[in-house]
């Protein structure tokens, strides 16, 4: 069969696979100073939010995504004070973030306000951590932002977009130590770390990247499944300045935070971490 | 963008969303008495076979598929003897059976003959288990050959399509309780079961259905990631008729064969069996 843009919204990754969601209305485009913004309506993955033609947030699949960039980092840190997102414009990670009682300030530092005031309108329930009072929004390149801060965060969370147009700076070895300095001792920075089914360069060096960055024990990837993603098979690689041990979470999660996650549980922490012989391969 | 048949081989799940690969040549296409079968050669999956318009195997994802069914049941099962595969037309889940020594007799049985002698041809490597000795071929329906089985199977291999056309029947309780009869005591039976994100119903229904024929401690669902499959995060179910820890193989499996693996490994098969709890509350 073939797919009708005007009916299907569709990402092809590298024009050799292709996912595409069937579409009820174009809720909203957009060229702002940075990206192309298209939000869709759907049926069966809910509201879509699309920049430069790629999927980034659909209601059906996000809390995959927001979860666990959010929970792991959340588990391995003893009462969290301080918090940063970069990227993350649609502020499902803050909302995950607002989740934990100890924080006092969460920043969320979006390149693109567009991004950020869309994504109220459209996600109001994925972006409603946004209104926390204790929550700051600041529309700056985040590879700049991070540069003033030197042990200031207990979590970090980069929830950047794929390597290419404004995320590219974010996959930088200069920006890991910016991170890295801004890291407080004992916190816990989490990088979106692409595919290893379909980006498996990109991922392989992404890690061992963060690895002559942070430390070969200090830098550890896992996986979670996002079914819109290319691949599908996606990873995360938690980092620290000093040794942890990824798999046995020191602080664990409140049972009231627990109770509201749709995926993260103590044992999906772990499990996370354990990787088909493939993606061993790939970094090692 | 819009993708035009002549150049991708789309699958539509429901009408609603969609997996496309991109083509550079149809292979073969042919109308068998059962369903239609046709092969693409593709630049990123190699090469991929459709039954019926659903993406059935790849080259590129397969291993995880068919490691995903055979293993876990190959750990749980110390020296396996004899094994029957239902469906799995494309030898894929008998060239990991193969694998086990201690096995004298593999049998397949695939309604589908035009399937097997189609992928001998465009999968050699996938299918190359076929040709082991001790492998016998029966091109039946694999709900009825099994009625005549008692206490004969280690291990069984439901490796079937979706609950449409031809798998229809593998999808029925009777099927269920054939398939118990027919294992040795202490034998495990792995039924493919569907993806939790889109098919949340079926597998719903499916993983109630076996715990309704094997017992609640028998019947135990665990997940891997097909990134071909609709929804990618893809279920298996393991059976017994008496209770296993499937999160600790009694027997494990030899170093040789675990080397032979790109995705199963021993902490895979614990980590498979944990649920994100969204996939929880689909069978509780």
């Amino acid at each position: 069969m073939s797919l009708n843009e005007k009916e299907w919204f569709t990402e092809a990754f590298e024009n050799n696979t292709a996912f595409a969601v069937h579409y009820t209305k174009k809720l909203y485009e957009a060229q702002s100073e940075f990206q192309k913004i298209e939000f869709y309506e759907t049926p069966v993955m809910g509201r879509v939010l699309s920049l430069d033609g790629c999927f980034m947030v659909t209601e059906k699949d996000s809390f995959v995504y927001h979860e666990m960039i959010t929970h792991p980092a959340g588990a391995m840190t003893p009462h969290p004070e301080s918090a940063l997102v970069i990227g993350g414009g649609d502020g499902g990670t803050v909302t995950e973030l607002v989740k934990y009682p100890s924080l006092r300030s969460i920043t969320l530092c979006e390149i693109d306000g567009e991004v950020v005031s869309t994504c109220k309108k459209f996600f109001p329930e994925i972006s409603s951590g946004l209104s926390d009072s204790r929550v700051k929004v600041v529309c700056l390149d985040g590879a700049a932002y991070v540069k003033q801060f030197q042990d200031e965060f207990d979590i970090i969370l980069i929830d950047s977009t794929d390597p290419v147009g404004p995320g590219k700076a974010l996959y930088e070895m200069d920006f890991y130590r910016s991170v890295k300095n801004a890291l407080k001792k004992g916190g816990v920075a989490t990088f979106q770390t692409e595919s290893p089914f379909f980006m498996a360069n990109v991922f392989s060096d992404t890690v061992k990247n963060l690895r002559s960055v942070f430390g070969h024990e200090c830098a550890t990837p896992y996986l979670s499944v996002i079914p819109s993603y290319p691949g599908a098979l996606w990873s995360f690689t938690m980092c620290s300045n000093e040794p942890k041990d990824a798999f046995n979470p020191q602080s664990g999660l409140s049972d009231e935070l627990l109770k509201s996650l749709d995926y993260y549980n103590a044992q999906i922490h772990t499990a996370a971490f354990v990787l088909p012989n493939f993606v061993h391969k790939l970094i090692s």
